[in-house]
């Protein structure tokens, strides 16, 4: 009888968290989290993957190789989830192209393994035991260093020609307008991600404004042009002591994200949208802002149709969504 | 047996066509058109939708109640599919509210009547003998007096939760951008629509520009806001005589067209885009210029997964698709 337990790996930005999930309940047995780091060669990258799992399963009293029916992998980057391919993931390895990672695992650890990108496991994970898991349609928005998306019609993770289907934060909200890290100009993600806010923060203490973030934050400024170093906690610090920069940073930030969400309401017509992500987990302001101004702007029947909710499963809702498609796999 | 023989109706903004269809074929029976008219009220709407069903009905050679297996309209509005109720349609009659159309066609016809609406019609036409007749992924695009959109998925048209899934017309591509039609702001459809090429035109020629048109649409600066009064075949006739404002028009909207379209791209990663719509049909330019700029703006990957070709029923595609949807009706 093929076991209820399965691993999944939600490999971020900022870290890589694993976790022993029984996928039938969608509790979790264990866990272990790395941080990520660029400078990991292909190697290197593989090892903190496998390092994590082997964590995760201790602590989860599995030894290797025992007990688990598959492991699944949602990754921040560019994959070819057919052949569970890492095709390339800037923010994770500069170095890594064409990792057959899916691969890897199976050899590793004798079971099936998937791999698909960080959102699409975290909109299955929300789906199973999250806000979407009395919905058979909705679209899941993931607000963190970028802004993902991935929407499910009929039950099923809606995939696209090539997989990569709901890139909301690669929609154009403002022709001819910022330059996204994509390369595209006028793109959600460079208006309404936490690197965006973060930029146009730092921008304004260089200018000389006032914030408690100087306080809070004293290495802020001299953040690289990445963008990446204000944490949703001291954020949302920040607007709890009523910090005028980061208040207008958000207020900005949910303006936009506002009008990308009604983009993607007049478009879909979804039932529901949930939104997820540290910054909105962390930042209510954005999180209400932002859902009032899309219903502004959307249609009035799109507009009215749309139920737009919180995410539940905070951090988990990766690896257990991860968990489930290690379950499926073959 | 119910026959093969269904009546299909596009009721548009600026006529009505009725097609007498062999559903298992495509081919067209016998047809019928009439202006619309803004000025209707909601009986004279529904006079002038039954006059030419009957007028269809005769060049085809049938009795009205005779031989046909049910109607479908598609309608230029917004529609209660479910029910079969236009709810309102500022654009063919100003006085129509709540007109239950499907509940008087059976009772007139004495067969099953649905409606959808204009766009929703045109894509299963082109889906079931057009250009995603091989297809069972798509979204259609067209381009007329607005933008409108619907996308197919699993060979189903996506109707979203109030029926409304498609209005591409209706991505925000400009924040704070031009007022649209709608009451939004930046829309698609008030970059790149025929209305918005002829309020640029109108513009244009009032301050003084020079340019063909004023020979062969001579009253079209003293067109009303509408901005509808200037052809396709015109503005395709004033291209091809390289008048100089129209190209600046048409690749000023072909420029915003492009936007909107990769924004489809990367939130839906389709494997086809069908253009179609009276301004895609005679201008090319404006079909080249879109496409190569939708190309150019999207992600790579599913840039390079996407297919732009033109929808291949014309304005048959409506008809055809209507009655399809008619000949299901129950």
């Amino acid at each position: 009888m093929a076991s209820d337990i399965a691993v999944g790996v939600d490999f971020g930005g900022t870290k890589v968290l694993a976790s022993v999930v029984d996928i039938k309940t969608g509790k979790i047995l264990g866990s272990a989290k790395k941080r990520t780091d660029q400078n990991d060669n292909p190697k290197e990258l593989g090892e903190r993957l496998f390092g994590t799992i082997d964590e995760a399963l201790k602590s989860a009293g599995l030894s290797k190789k025992q007990q688990i029916t598959g492991i699944g992998v949602g990754i921040a980057g560019q994959v070819d989830s057919e052949n569970g391919v890492l095709l390339g993931a800037p923010n994770l390895s500069q170095a890594t192209v064409n990792l057959p990672l899916a691969e890897m695992l199976k050899k590793r650890y004798d079971v099936p393994a998937t791999l698909l990108n960080d959102v699409q496991i975290a909109a299955i994970g929300e789906s199973a035991f999250g806000a979407g898991k009395d919905m058979d349609n909705f679209l899941c928005v993931f607000v963190g260093t970028g802004i993902g998306g991935a929407f499910v019609q009929n039950g099923d993770l809606v995939r696209g020609a090539s997989g990569s289907a709901g890139e909301i934060g690669h929609l154009v909200i403002d022709a001819n307008g910022r330059l996204c890290g994509c390369g595209g100009r006028g793109h959600l993600e460079a208006y309404a991600s936490r690197t965006a806010m973060t930029l146009a923060i730092i921008g304004e203490l260089k200018r000389g404004r006032s914030s408690i973030l100087t306080k809070l934050a004293p290495d802020l400024k001299d953040d690289a042009p990445g963008g990446t170093a204000l944490r949703s906690g001291i954020l949302a610090k920040a607007i709890d002591e009523k910090d005028d920069l980061c208040i207008d940073a958000v207020r900005d930030a949910a303006y936009y994200l506002g009008l990308g969400l009604a983009s993607a309401i007049n478009l879909l017509n979804p039932p529901r949208i949930i939104l997820g992500g540290g910054v909105i987990e962390s930042v209510s302001m954005l999180f209400d802002l932002a859902s009032k101004h899309a219903r502004q702007e959307a249609l009035a029947t799109p507009g009215k149709a749309v139920e737009i909710v919180r995410a539940e499963l905070g951090d988990n809702s990766g690896v257990v969504g991860a968990a489930i498609t290690g379950a499926r796999a073959t």
